[in-house]
């Protein structure tokens, strides 16, 4: 029997039947493979984004699936096909689209977040939002490729060359992707995380990780880049601490590229952005390309993609799923097997 | 006689003799022509440099000569050539200086702030600081080719192109001049400014000009481009208010310029540059391209800059000016004739 997971509102999640949506002109059913929980997933479980979703929801986006069920006109995909999607439906009619920056409409339709998701058996969306995945490439690791694709988008927009000195705040599962994208592209990459789960995790992937609170970070990359500074700094963290250590952290000319969401307004330090010629870049999401190259690492098997799994459950683990999240502690990415 | 203005600690300023520093090898001994005020001599005529510099202190850099005396091995220029001189003389051993970056060099002597200025008779620099200029240039317009360079510097960093929406916040002697650079570039320029007689300055010269708290600048900005927002917008007021405003103004992926100096430190909607994937840039003073960009665009009597100079005094004015400038009114370039 189809099932889906609701949200209701006031951290209550429901599991319940629901009826598959036939694919109209140029719609894909899909059948649900893996989906995993997102930090989104789960500010929306906190009631943060109740004035924007309509309940009860589908929640899930970060998802694997194979092609079930195809709607009039679509040529591109066949039956079986293993497919993840990349959940944007842009108006197509505002200056953001005019300006081909559609991913970051002014009018976004982000699919699992103002549209149903794919916390269900069977999900039907636009077929243009598919991208096919190789067969070297599980379903499982499939699932993760939608937050890879965000990491993959942040390090190109960031021109990330070899050499660079690149330093991420805040070492949770997209902090730890920007970091091991940002390795791929050549950079040598510190990690900056105060859960000390997660500075472990880092420290065994390979990368010099710090708590902040322990270790002086300003102190280590000058050392590490003879006074230099670091070429980019990824805030992550989404703190008053991280927007104050990242102007401290960069060399004349530097870039910081502003990957968290930050509920408040951090006071920032504009003079040292002055006097050092410091840049800053906003990164949102991802295009088109971005779920390309987040395929094609991802299947090249050059990401660790496993440790990054901390546990896969049924669609019925969604609640504990968010209740672990909650907790910090030793949560990474939790997958539901749908 | 030689003379020169003293700067003496809490608002001293004392006219008095002064001898001429023989040239040392590499250097030149000019005689100034001109030199206006700059915003950061009013600074320290106000004491909040105290720490930085050494009393008494000549200022003045904003200025135009003629060559007086050639030191040992100094071969590119002949008595009588008409100068500019860009006053900075960097360290040549730092990561700054190492990465090609040696105008905001970690170390760097600004000359008429760490080091004496041009507001004396004779003055004394290293030969690798000099501009010439051409015989089409006044050495009163030449005076205002240093302020000139800092807005080439800043149009040219933030990769100005014809067609391009600005917003210049804050309507001073270098907003204005930014405002005139990006126009040069083929921007179409806002200029927004609360001193009335700067607004109606900026009218004068052919710019859309407004005071925000009488017009609505978001609304404006968003009718004059159909909705997009502002390509860039150049931060000069150093306020709270005008970097609320900047982040409001841009449209996706644009690029707000921090030429402002913020005492403190302000708030930031660091959601909107996520968000909107904005982009920030600080910029600091000139390289040496953007003098001769600047001694260019003035000798092509592109630039209305008699219009910038309120009035011209002799060095006894030094103080009157100072006054002038904090009555603000108005006072927008002030220059001595030494």
């Amino acid at each position: 029997m189809a099932q889906a997971a609701y949200y209701e509102g006031d951290r209550k999640i429901r599991l319940g039947a629901c009826e598959p949506v036939p694919p109209g002109a140029g719609e894909v059913q899909l059948k649900i493979s893996h989906c995993g929980i997102c930090g989104t997933d789960l500010h929306i479980f906190h009631g943060a984004m109740d004035a924007r979703v309509k309940m009860p929801l589908v929640m899930g986006h970060e998802m694997s699936a194979t092609v079930q069920r195809l709607g009039e006109g679509v040529e591109d995909f066949e039956l079986g096909d293993e497919v993840v999607v990349m959940p944007l439906a842009p108006c197509d009619d505002c200056p953001a689209c005019a300006a081909e920056h559609s991913h970051i409409c002014h009018n976004l339709n982000f699919l699992g977040i103002d549209t149903p998701g794919a916390f269900q058996s069977y999900w039907t969306v636009p077929a243009y939002t598919l991208h096919r995945i190789p067969p070297n490439l599980s379903l499982k690791h499939a699932a993760l490729i939608e937050p890879l694709a965000v990491a993959c988008h942040d390090v190109r927009l960031a021109n990330v060359r070899p050499g660079d000195h690149a330093v991420v705040l805040g070492g949770g599962p997209i902090g730890m992707l920007v970091a091991l994208v940002a390795r791929e592209a050549g950079a040598d990459v510190i990690v900056s995380e105060i859960n000390p789960y997660r500075v472990e995790l880092a420290s065994n992937l390979g990368f010099e990780a710090i708590n902040p609170s322990e270790t002086d970070l300003i102190e280590l990359v000058m050392r590490r880049t003879k006074g230099k500074g670091a070429d980019i700094v990824f805030e992550v963290s989404g703190s008053q601490a991280g927007a104050d250590i990242m102007t401290e952290l960069l060399r004349t000319r530097g870039l910081a590229v502003v990957v968290a969401i930050f509920a408040q307004k951090p006071q920032i330090d504009l003079f040292r952005f002055f006097w050092r010629e410091l840049r800053l870049q906003g990164v949102r999401v991802y295009e088109s390309q971005d779920f390309a190259d987040a395929i094609a690492l991802a299947a090249a098997g050059a990401l660790p993609l496993d440790e990054l799994i901390t546990d896969i459950r049924p669609l019925s683990g969604l609640r504990s799923g968010f209740e672990d999240m909650e907790k910090g502690g030793r949560a990474m990415k939790i997958l539901l097997e749908i």
